[in-house]
């Protein structure tokens, strides 16, 4: 089992928490707003405890569950508090039309996280191309990419711990590539699939 | 049923219309190599041509099935005789080390080729996330993109002649992020899948 800090009690915190309480792993929320974190702790139950924000976070592994924007600004707050951790980016820089991204040139938040991480944190991009609620009632896989090995075990093996099938794609640059997932995503549930109830998965021809 | 012209006879042009003559399609070969055009019609069977390079193909639907730098100046070689055609540009321009695409900026070969098709034709993205092995012995989702409804409405026909699912994932612009996808692709073949036997599809948790 792992241990897990959130960094944001919004609703993406909520739903990875709650499959994170459920698969018997460790869980921590911090949120700026005390009582918020507090009040989701509460509700995750099973032993979720409430950190105090920009303080060095419990969990081994960190999850900004934060709207983009505010993800490199946040680790940047907590600077060498995240020293050592495995801190995953969720997030979708979608443009405002959202049939592409925000980044004009070819990184990925997850790398721009890597640029200002304190010595010893490793970056992973994991759960972008999943919709929230297709984390709440169904077993999508979730791709993820980083450049450190043993920060990928990491976030593969609680990945597992949610009941989820977790597939690796590469380097951290390939994070560029899953934002781009996320955008395909949008893309299809507009056009070719209309709704919001399905996640690209690796379906195999082995026979 | 489609009529269908292959630009090139190499592997993809003779595993699409494989399908192809089986689904019932009218399909067309062409190649610079008039010889081997005509082999490749030759071993479709079905009553499959082989029409004469730069000639007006007889298919609506032209694939150029092409390494993906001939496929623009095979275009713009061709002119005229593509007006008033559906281009579907399958390829995927790979960098040198597979982790990445070969264009410098948010473009696509699909957009590249709608850049100089002639008047009427409309361009189509297509296939690309598919292995040529998977097209040989699965049935694996087909995202397409493009901005002409009437174009991806003859696409989507032509797709479902395979036995195959077509995915619409919006206007011409998302080519660049299905090409994306196929880099995804390559790199999960590599890492986290380790096999090529697989597609990337959708998978739908309505329950």
């Amino acid at each position: 089992m792992s241990s897990i800090t959130f960094i944001g009690t919004g609703n993406m915190a909520r739903t990875i928490g709650e499959r994170a309480v459920a698969g018997g792993n460790t869980v921590e929320v911090m949120g700026r707003d005390q009582s918020k974190a507090d009040d989701l702790a509460e509700a995750l139950g099973g032993g979720a405890t409430a950190g105090t924000w920009g303080a060095v976070p419990a969990g081994d592994i960190v999850i900004t569950a934060l709207l983009y924007a505010s993800v490199v600004p946040v680790v940047v707050e907590y600077g060498d508090a995240l020293a050592g951790k495995v801190i995953v980016d969720i997030s979708n820089p979608f443009n405002a039309t959202f049939d592409g991204l925000a980044h004009d040139e070819e990184t990925s938040i997850a790398q721009e996280v890597a640029e200002v991480a304190p010595a010893g944190a490793s970056v992973v991009k994991a759960f972008n191309t999943v919709f929230r609620n297709v984390l709440e009632k169904g077993r999508p896989d979730v791709f993820f990419a980083g450049d450190d090995a043993q920060a990928k075990a990491a976030v593969a093996t609680f990945v597992e711990s949610l009941g989820l099938r977790p597939l690796d794609v590469g380097g951290l640059k390939m994070a560029h590539w899953l934002e781009g997932v996320g955008v395909v995503t949008v893309g299809l549930a507009g056009n070719g699939v209309g709704h919001w109830d399905f996640a690209l998965g690796v379906d195999e021809f082995t026979g």
